[in-house]
C-alpha cells in the first residue's frame, strides 16, 4: 500500500536494527484518515472471503480494525490485555509472549462475542514473531470459528513470525513488509 | 442521538443500579456502522469550533475518537495507561482515580504529539465520576494547548462528573445522558 509505505519512510523511526517507532500515526498517536484508508484495503484484499467478525488486540489494533469493520459492516471484537491469571468461566483466554516486553501476557474475549458460527479476521498494527496472533488463532479455535486469515499493517519481514504464520497455513496479508532497516533507511519487499 | 439510545436499550446491561454493561458494541466488542455514526455527531456537535487535535485514553475510548478524527480530518491521540511510577521527561503524565477500580492509574502522553497551538478535543465512551477527563485536561493544561471541550458518548446523569465538569466550564456534549438507570429499565434524559 503506497500510501501506508510513503508515511512509514516520512514518519518511521528506526532504533537500531530491530525498532520500527510509528507512533506519529499508528500506535499512539494516530492518523484516522490513513486507518479509513487502511480499513477499506483490508476489505479489497479479502473481499473473497465471508467474514461475520473482526478480532484484534487492545489498544494499538484498534483503529485499523474498526475501520476494517465499517467498511465491511461486521462487529470488531479486541482481546483484552492482562496479567492476572483469575480464571473466568465466561472467557477465551491465551497466552502471549512478548519479545520486546519479555513478559507473558494474557489476552481474554468473552465467550458470548465469539461462537461455532463466526468466520474471523485477525487484524493488528504489527507482525514481528507472530505470537499475538497465534493467541488470537488460538481464542478463534477454542470458540470453534474458523479463521479467515489476518491483516497486518506492517510485518517486519526480517522478524520469523510471518513465515511461521504462513507455515500454519495461516493466510497472512500484510500493507507493508519491512524487509531491511537501519537508521539510515527502510527498504520494503516489493508487493 | 436516538439511534445511540435505542442501542443501548436493546442491549445495555445493568447490573445493580450503577454497572451499565454495553460491551456488545462499545467496549469489548464495537460496532463499527454505529461508531461511525457516533463521530458524525460529535463532529457536527463541535463544527463551530477550531480544532486540530483529538484526546482519548486507550482502550474503549479509541473507536469513538477515530471516528471523530476521519470526520474532522485531524490526528487522534490516545492516552496510554500505566500504574509504573518511573519517571519520563518525555511525557506529561496526571493521575486519575478509578472508583470502579479503587485504584488510582497514570495516563500518559508524549510530548511531540501536543503543543501551545493545538485546540483539543476530548472524546470518551463512558462520564461517570468525570476523573479520566480531568486527567485528561490537565495534560491539555501542562502542554499549553487549548481545551474545547469534551464528547462523551455515554454520560451517567446521576453520578457527579458531568456537573462537576461543567462547573469547571468544560462544554460537555453526552450523545446519552442516562437519567436513570434499575435492572428493571434505562430512562434518558431528554437532550
Amino acid at each position: 500500500m503506497d500510501l501506508l509505505k510513503a508515511k512509514i519512510q516520512a514518519e518511521g523511526i528506526v532504533i537500531g536494527t530491530d525498532v520500527l517507532k510509528v507512533d506519529s500515526f499508528l500506535n499512539h498517536q494516530i492518523d484516522p484518515v490513513l486507518m479509513n484508508e487502511i480499513g477499506k484495503e483490508f476489505a479489497k484484499l479479502f473481499s473473497d472471503k465471508k467474514i461475520t467478525k473482526i478480532l484484534t488486540i487492545e489498544a494499538s489494533g484498534i483503529a485499523p480494525a474498526v475501520f476494517t469493520g465499517k467498511e465491511l459492516g461486521i462487529p470488531v471484537i479486541y482481546a483484552k490485555k492482562t496479567t492476572s491469571l483469575n480464571l473466568d468461566e465466561n472467557t477465551y483466554n491465551a497466552s502471549v509472549h512478548s519479545f520486546t516486553k519479555k513478559i507473558d501476557y494474557i489476552i481474554r474475549v468473552s465467550k458470548k462475542f465469539l461462537s461455532k458460527d463466526d468466520y474471523v479476521l485477525i487484524i493488528d498494527d504489527f507482525l514481528a514473531n507472530g505470537q499475538a496472533i497465534i493467541g488470537l488463532s488460538e481464542i478463534i479455535d477454542m470458540a470453534g470459528a474458523t479463521l479467515v486469515g489476518a491483516g497486518v499493517v506492517i510485518e517486519k519481514g526480517f522478524q520469523d513470525g510471518g513465515a511461521l504464520l504462513r507455515e500454519m497455513g495461516i493466510r497472512v496479508e500484510s500493507l507493508a513488509i519491512v524487509d531491511k532497516m537501519s537508521e539510515g533507511g527502510i527498504k520494503f519487499k516489493n508487493t
